[in-house]
């Protein structure tokens, strides 16, 4: 198991589907977004007076992110990414 | 359902129409402003005390925004536009 | 109607007088300041603890501000530009 | 009238004599600083916490300041310097 | 021994592994987090009051790193990383 | 007499010598040092809630600085520099 | 005697000896630390609040720094470097 540290979230990428119901981003766009899902969330990000500010996405949640934010790993066989919340532009509800 | 994350806001893009009552961003400007309606709304922006400041802007706003700024994605067949809330110039009332 | 967001001012330009009263920005300055009207002006900067700072200037104030701060927009037919106030650099009184 | 904003200060530039109790700056220098009379200065810096310090310059003070700092501006006929305060070096007491 | 300072942190790297259960970093991705195991931690970073936020890796844990972070060091015939925590982006549980 | 605004101080430079208790340069320095005497000092940094921290330098105080900070200028014929406190990098006890 | 300011240290050099004890940096190192000997600490960081954040290194301490951190001095006879204590990796126990 992999346990992300203060604002950093781990997501498994999902394939961009081209159904009416997904999110397909223009091939135009020169920033695309990209879609996942949270497989694992840190504690938060730790404030300067020594409090944590918990994160806003948790496990499972499909999420919209920038396409170079993050670092890419493999554990146990799979590919994930690892981001800053920040990084995340929205939860598909 | 589009939720954004933080100080973050999904605007859907409205053509510049060329009527009096309607912005028109002069043809010369460097930094062109565009207009669009506000359709989602993050919580705000999470302070450093752990707080949330919340957002000026609502659901519905017709607003102002810089035309370089932000994401844009396609959700469920329509074009939209992810940016925080400070690249929104104004709300036209 | 044009509500700036935050603080944000938006001003109509005026044109510079050559007469002994008005501001003439000298000819061969690099950076030349600029005169003009204040239209419409932001509720003030949401500070780090949610407070609101109002701003200083006001609805009609004339002020001088940095020649190439800001984004031009028109409305209804009139040209204005938009600009944090810190970028006005002093009230004509 | 002109009232600057925040922590600006307008200077009347004051020409660099060469007597022995002037401010004569090297001609070797690269960085020279300038000589002025304080004419106005804004209501001070406004803090986070919305509070508002002072500045330490007042009108009429003698002041040494930055050569390239501020931006130049002619009202009623004659040349001003607005600046911030801490582009000011020194009070000349 | 070596005692890091702030909120650094003393890794010995581990050989990346290519089992199951082993994080293995693909060869295409541009910058390769790295494995290793704490063996040194400092007391916290030193908030602006004073006050000293506490680490959240611990001695013995098994870490994500990014591949370009800290400093390498030799210290009684062994090859040591010193980097700041920040740059430790995941604990393996 | 001048009075150095905030956290600045002015120094008189004070020649190398190359006796065994003064500071000699190392020729080879990229950055090299140098020694002055205190001659004014400023009423210390503004903190954002208003409060002056004070310098930890005061006149007569003979000092290590930077090589390249500050500002040369001249007053009553003599040669100073002014810089900030944080240029200097100890007092000569 | 030199009394460094604020978060400053003073170090003299140790050279860096090949036994099973000591700490060899690695010759292909991009960012090579070095040894050394505290010889004098500044008071601490003074923080916004106007509070001292002591250092925690002090006399005597054998430390590890980055190479090309801080100024190098030569005093009395002796050669030293002046470092802010956050370039000091860790101490050595």
């Amino acid at each position: 198991m992999l346990k992300p540290l203060g604002d950093r979230v781990i997501i498994e990428r999902v394939e961009e589907e081209k159904t009416a119901s997904g999110i397909i981003v223009p091939d135009s766009a020169k920033e695309k977004p990209q879609q996942g899902r949270v497989v694992a969330v840190g504690k938060g990000r730790v404030a300067d007076n020594g409090s944590v500010i918990a994160l806003d996405v948790k496990e499972e949640d499909k999420v919209v992110f920038q396409k170079y934010a993050g670092t890419e790993l493999k554990h146990e066989g799979k590919d994930y990414l690892i981001l800053r919340e920040d990084d995340i532009l929205a939860i598909i509800g």
